[in-house]
């Protein structure tokens, strides 16, 4: 077993194992002195896991509520039934939220998490690799809205993130690829060995090490500027783009493959400008097609960088674009919206 | 005119005079520079002042959001709205809203605000007596769930209040007796010489004073405990069974009324048990007479208490109930709930 302390503002630990959920109840009382206990995850993780993790939890008073996965379904409209489910149940201040799920799930719960009495504990349990690496840790929470993704939400940390590499037995190879595209991102921005080690494609005989890697990664920058005004921008790297993409192909290409084809993108222009240093785009789009990852897209440059002018890291019409020095090491580069649409 | 700061973990000013929200735009930019800004407002509010605000606002570009006014639009549903519309008008992190408006508008535009994008920042401008001394300064905002109130919420500061006492020569005095519920409630828990003041009658010849006075004691114990988790408590005097009584009169009493009665019912309970001063209940009974508050209610103890149980503030089964020792002096006492209920 591996752990990571994230030293924000409410600290709390990141535990990383093999079968570490089977001991989630001792973990559980060992960062909470908690009786109710609201288990919040969808169908798909439900199904496959709501009965095992309730069972877990029997010292606990446990309700449970399930909703339908989906992006169409990280809403408001979830998060106003999980509220009203806890209000129905009655949890206080004094109880415990345990978010079971992919991102979709933990950014959900997360937000009803904070909103329920105006924040209530909750623990991060991720069943995908694309949560365990990036969403499950930092504390950033929310929903969309219907001109964007991520538009509304919360900063709320958990109190407790247990990654159990188990529930990845069960993940299909796509949701594998969509984790990848944040693991490559990682090395991209700020660890050139990380990189090299996806290029041997060693990935999954290190698997513990690799998470335990790109969490360390995430919580250092979380750590440093929780409130994403400055450094942390950097874990963006490939989202702006990235965002577009899911967007124009209406999800079909999901995020952390859409990632993917963004890092790509947003290296290919920069290295047409000069800032950033030839090669890199050719480097990751290697490894999108070593990991056979989405590599083509349909859309128009207008289609591409119009959706950027929606994206909620804008401030008036500046935007921060992450960009590589070269692999390993990014820097922010800010620049006006509209110059990037016209062009 | 008078300036309370208020010194959480975001700082800011709270500004009291006649007709300051004339300089609703210079005071806007001492501490934002902004481009866009959003008014939101109900109904009522907006037929009086929408238009008066918005021209003070002509140098921003400026969009208008109403909703109509009451407590059932306190809802998860009109902040949603509200969302969407900041969404669709492509506000920004830069960007600034203003709540202009009662209780019920700077509560739900306040929890729009820390939603959006996370958080982006807002001016409460307050329209009643109850919002000036209580809701527009320290931070709560919030909505009702069906279960009851306030249950859904954030801890977001605003960046600046400004409070106009010329907006209260349109406020109907039924909105005033609900303010003075609170303001009862200040010299009750903290300011015996305030409460004095009230007795004399000589409240509107002085209402500035009373104001500042009221707005001093709120930024003082929200800047020693921001998120409520000790002597701020002792602000929700009355609050307790207060919504009970709004609750079982469907809001027939509103809020700064029913916690006029509140606090009489438990000083009565609590001189009942030895635990407050004699006479205290008379005391204040009294001064709601005076001002011609709500005193008569037909319900019984069992609906009253019954609805403790649903209190936000439990913690378990146990609820801190807010006592005086005598007008002035408040303090914390801890007690089983359901004590209280089968009592």
């Amino acid at each position: 077993m591996k752990t990571v302390s994230v030293n924000t503002s409410k600290p709390y630990k990141v535990k990383i194992g093999k079968g570490l959920v089977d001991k989630l109840a001792e973990e559980i009382q060992k960062v909470k002195n908690c009786k109710k206990i609201a288990i919040i995850t969808d169908d798909n993780v439900g199904r496959l896991y709501g009965k095992k993790v309730e069972s877990l939890l029997k010292d606990f008073e446990v309700c449970y509520f399930e909703f339908s996965n989906g992006e169409d379904n990280k809403s408001l409209a979830t998060v106003s039934d999980i509220l009203e489910f806890l209000a129905k149940n009655k949890l206080t201040r004094s109880d415990l939220i345990v978010a079971l799920g992919g991102g979709i799930v933990g950014d959900v719960a997360g937000f009803a998490a904070a909103s329920y009495l105006r924040g209530i504990d909750f623990v991060q349990i991720p069943t995908t690799l694309l949560a365990m690496v990036d969403s499950s840790v930092g504390g950033k929470t929310g929903v969309n809205l219907s001109a964007g993704k991520n538009l509304a939400g919360a900063f709320h940390q958990p109190c407790l993130v247990i990654c159990d590499q188990n529930f990845l037995h069960t993940l299909p190879s796509e949701e594998i690829k969509n984790g990848l595209g944040e693991v490559i991102k990682y090395g991209c921005i700020a660890d050139k060995k990380l990189f090299d080690l996806l290029c041997t494609g060693d990935v999954f005989c290190n698997i513990e090490e690799v998470i335990y890697t790109c969490i360390s990664i995430k919580a250092d920058f979380a750590a440093r500027d929780e409130f994403d005004k400055g450094d942390r921008q950097k874990l963006n790297f490939g989202h702006t783009l990235g965002h577009s993409i899911e967007k124009a192909t209406a999800f079909a290409i999901p995020h952390g493959q859409a990632v993917g084809i963004g890092m790509v993108l947003i290296c290919r222009w920069a290295q047409e400008h000069g800032l950033t240093g030839a090669g890199c785009a050719e480097e990751i789009d290697g490894l999108l097609k070593k990991f056979e990852m989405a590599r083509k897209y349909d859309f128009t440059d207008e289609q591409l960088w119009g959706a950027v002018a929606n994206d909620k890291k804008l401030k008036g019409s500046d935007i921060n674009l992450v960009l590589l020095k070269d692999i390993g090491e990014s820097y922010l580069y800010k620049t006006d919206v509209n110059g990037l649409i016209t062009k």
